[in-house]
């Protein structure tokens, strides 16, 4: 089944110890976008600006990306500058330029609102409702947050959540929307706050899976070479919904495997800045990943 | 086969979210010979004061463990005071009275010295190298640390490291003694340091095995019922320990299996204070547990 994300799309320019590159192609919905394709069609909805390189849009449809809901708009494309230092677990940022993202009203074809897996990567939750009541018809919506609107928009962000079916987001988020530092029942606390599914990102130690009253945590898997964090978290949610959508099945036990197959993704994403490494991945990449891991954790 | 540890044996009191124990039976060598007795015979090696409560001598005769090189000596038994709060994953400690722990010399029979598998629970390293001196002959010598030494001791430490076969410590320390904050590399960097395998603990994120090249994560079994994490790692150790001793084979398999037996042990600790569940646990309790976490691994 296809699936839509709607977030954003960014040039960073981003600091590592292993290197710096700048106005590199980034944001959610590009990374989503990127992994998901490994699995299913996807359609993204997005807006850059009349700055943003034709390689790129290129890229996105070589890969089979449906890309009628990209818009191009007057003025410069969302830009973000960051870096990242010791585990590598957080980003500090050191500038951020809204641009055509400020404005952003995402415009949803037809075809887009038609399919049956919708994904709200992070933008303004007010937004992201008015996303979600335009696809009440999906198989599955899911919905990514961040720290800011937790804190900035607790309402609507609450709002979203009696509306949405699943959620994603980090450890530290978690915690501060539910206020509870153990993440097994932080996970419980969401789902009483509406959704069926709680993901619960961990960087480095993995995800916690919630759902139907069972907890589940998966570890990560080991990466020698951490390069750049950046996307990872967005590109686990791609191979997370692309392997729910490219499956049809919704339960527990699909949403694990969907969970495992997001945290092989993540680790291609992380080999190198950018987008540079994932758009070299393919199937049969993840797939070889995935069989390693499945038996590092049989024993 | 049998397994010998030396390590502290204290009265703690400790206080966390779920509530408070006074002068509660604990240390190193007591969480561990209670985990690691659920697999196989073991020799605890140890000093308590005229204070120490016959009853908590009874409690591990009963469970099987040989107390023979349990010393009794004259004045007062380690005494640690702390508290947890937060996603407890570090203690505050508030008061610590080595009493007899301060002159502890280990002296270890010829029966616990025969064993073939020797851990060296956290001890000053001077104290721990003139243990291992003792039990050259052994099948597995295992050793934990903690931060104080590795930043008052090191040069101790690392001699140590040359003549130890394994290490478990946990994941600050790992990052202390290698200055690496990727666990994976910490951990290949710690074998460069001498032993064979590191295991890095993780808490709630559970715990990375490294060997012949070879390295994996294991998560946590999710804790819903986080009580006290005093004498997790302890527990996971005396797991780990237990089980390997139990089997006898070395490798990274038997390993990985010894340090899922771990993680699932620890957990039985940190749902009560003190040992008030570990006492009550059987083999029975923790095969149990394990096929649930084999069961949540399997996709």
């Amino acid at each position: 089944m296809s699936l839509t994300v709607v977030g954003s799309i960014a040039l960073d320019s981003v600091t590592t110890p292993a290197g710096r590159v700048e106005n590199a192609l980034g944001g959610s919905a590009t990374f989503f976008s990127m992994a998901s394709s490994l699995f299913t069609k996807v359609h993204v909805v997005g807006v850059v600006g009349q700055d943003f390189p034709q390689e790129h849009v290129d890229m996105l449809v070589d890969r089979g990306i449906d890309t009628r809901d990209l818009q191009v708009a007057d003025g410069e494309t969302f830009r973000w500058t960051g870096s990242y230092d010791g585990d590598m677990s957080m980003a500090e940022t050191h500038d951020t330029q809204l641009n055509v993202f400020a404005e952003f009203d995402p415009q949803i074809s037809e075809a887009s609102r038609a399919n049956d897996f919708q994904f709200l990567a992070n933008i303004h939750p007010a937004l992201q409702r008015g996303v979600l009541q335009q696809v009440q018809h999906a198989k599955l919506t899911f919905m990514d947050t961040m720290n800011l609107w937790i804190d900035t928009e607790p309402e609507e962000v609450k709002a979203l959540l009696k509306e949405v079916m699943g959620i994603v987001l980090n450890d530290m988020e978690a915690k501060m929307l539910t206020g509870e530092d153990n993440l097994v029942i932080a996970g419980q606390k969401i789902l009483e706050m509406g959704p069926e599914m709680a993901v619960i990102k961990k960087g480095e130690h993995g995800a916690t899976v919630v759902m139907d009253g069972q907890v589940v945590n998966l570890p990560a898997y080991p990466l020698h070479n951490l390069v750049d964090p950046t996307g990872a978290g967005d590109s686990f949610a791609g191979g997370m919904m692309g392997y729910l959508a490219s499956h049809g099945e919704i339960n527990f036990d699909s949403l694990k495997r969907a969970v495992a197959h997001g945290i092989v993704v993540a680790t291609f994403t992380c080999e190198a800045f950018s987008l540079d490494r994932l758009r070299e991945t393919t199937a049969e990449h993840v797939e070889e990943r995935l069989a390693e891991y499945q038996n590092m954790l049989a024993f």
